[in-house]
């Protein structure tokens, strides 16, 4: 594994550095040859630090800003006001070269448009997008996108999202010839906005993709394709039901019950019980833990970036983190210009 | 309970009579208000109704047709072929108030489409919806719409669904005042299409319409809102994306997995033991099974007509019929016409 340099905006997400200190540390235990550049308040992360070994904190280095991007007053705002701002610094370092990916848990469409105008789309792609794992119920992962970045797509972009996604699945999944489907409501060919019946015209002429037709809501996790494409809309209404579903019916077998104090006994030795016998059922719903998912990643952009959920854990940071230079390793931006020239012939 | 006669496509669905004749047969025993007008293949139907008592026969009415919709060339070629198949048969006996409302698990299109040329849309509603209702985790329901019918929408459309299915929430929840919601991807104002904004300043001004603000895909099974308002695309994504999540996560822990035959009665006990324990959850869990959510209706027609899972079971057959039957009871229709009239005020 390469050394690395991941810049890191530690003030963003709902919690801010009492979670993004913590998860940076882990990282570092986790692979020893990452670096972080910190960018936030050093009022706030040196006392989260005092613990910390010296031989990992001598692989952090802090940038201190005491100003965040603020959301409050819409984006254009946010982004004419972001000079200085710890997701703003964070991303001119990988602008400058000392950091190879971004990482941050604040607002993401501040962090797409900033880093659109200070990474720039890569050459020949018209639209970054978000995209992010799903897991399937047969123990995989499906790549999805756009997951929000763009709301109209037309069948050119859609196009060239199943690009990126392929890219992304050879790469970070290590398959060949990824399967790439197109989110509709319905299988049949007439189904859906012109732009995707178009798109799928394109990428079904394209041999260089693997294109298996039109999936619908109901088989996302069914592991029938390792590329789901969608315009933004959609596919971040899709990605969220499936978080809400997921936790909704997995809190309610977990028991949001109430049960007197005599019976809790009895219940953690069932819980117990139903581990062991419902063994690998249960291996694939944890499979399923969204800590695992966090992560969207901009892609389409000169250089790696990695949207975490405001709402992640320390767990899930990390995990966001590792994302990050799991990508910069594998090279996805350059693979993805690769994959445009192939295209084009 | 109030008399009433309903008209079935029985040919319709992946199954046709094997599944809707008994689904058929139920209803009428737990309804004794019910008789039938069954459109379809009598060779098919009458060797199902073999061994039905005849009081209950009695209330079956067999109007022949060996045609049915054929959907395999399009929708516009379906509909210009339309003539004497069982579907159309069925809605024209609505037409004709032979029947006061239409059921049927054929080809949704087909259905659509040939309910807005022969019973007409109610006067002032531009298009008509698909709805239906989701469980939420506190026990409730939600109605959500539209699920597919109308692809791209407009301010007005989706302000005239929120109206629609206010009134679909009062009657068939027995609500008041029911809190209706946009689906968006997120919460913030500036957020979505701007057919979904401008939507939100036509509901949010009408106070005869209890706005609630924009919903994410993540809180839809919440119980946060009583109407859910989306287009047709985004409604058709979510609305099975729900459905795939919990039917595989479901089966995840209901076990796909493979045991040997020794272990099969200790799992039968810790199941059993499970249902015991975790009782409330596991209610809930069964309540959202999807046979009792069967049934999309379409709305804003001038009579009521219910849309049955095309892979539906006789169970799920049987509520989209008891649906229906609901629908008429509740006068649905009309209730949206004098809902309009007071929007105008």
């Amino acid at each position: 594994m390469s050394r690395l340099t991941l810049a890191l905006d530690v003030m963003g997400g709902d919690i801010g550095p009492r979670v993004t200190i913590p998860a940076s540390v882990s990282a570092l235990e986790q692979d020893p040859m990452l670096t972080f550049l910190l960018f936030g308040d050093s009022e706030q992360i040196e006392p989260l630090l005092a613990d910390v070994p010296t031989h990992l904190k001598d692989r952090l280095l802090i940038q201190h800003t005491p100003r965040q991007i603020d959301n409050n007053q819409g984006i254009v705002y946010a982004l004419r006001h972001s000079k200085g701002t710890s997701m703003r610094l964070a991303i001119e370092s990988v602008q400058k070269g000392e950091a190879q990916a971004c990482v941050s848990a604040g607002n993401t469409a501040a962090l797409m448009g900033l880093s659109k105008v200070l990474l720039q789309p890569l050459k020949g792609i018209e639209r970054p997008a978000l995209i992010s794992m799903i897991p399937t119920v047969n123990g995989e992962r499906t790549v999805m996108l756009d997951l929000g970045a763009n709301l109209e797509c037309s069948a050119e972009h859609l196009y060239q999202f199943a690009l990126m996604g392929a890219v992304f699945a050879e790469s970070m999944l290590g398959l060949v010839y990824p399967r790439v489907a197109l989110l509709n409501i319905g299988i049949e060919e007439v189904k859906g906005y012109k732009s995707i019946r178009e798109a799928a015209n394109l990428i079904e002429k394209q041999t260089a993709l693997n294109y298996t037709g039109f999936i619908e809501g109901n088989f996302l996790l069914n592991g029938k394709a390792d590329v789901i494409v969608s315009d933004g809309f959609a596919g971040n209404i899709a990605l969220k039901t499936l978080e809400g579903a997921a936790k909704n019916i997995v809190s309610l077998l977990k028991g949001s019950d109430v049960y007197p104090a005599r019976t809790s006994v009895m219940k953690r030795l069932v819980s117990s019980l139903v581990k062991r016998l419902f063994k690998q059922g249960y291996q694939r719903l944890t499979n399923m833990n969204p800590e695992l998912y966090n992560g969207a990643s901009l892609i389409g952009l000169n250089s790696v970036v990695v949207k975490s959920h405001g709402a992640a854990s320390a767990n899930a940071f990390t995990y966001a983190i590792r994302d990050a230079a799991l990508q910069v390793r594998q090279d996805i931006p350059n693979k993805i210009l690769i994959g445009l020239e192939k295209l084009k012939r």
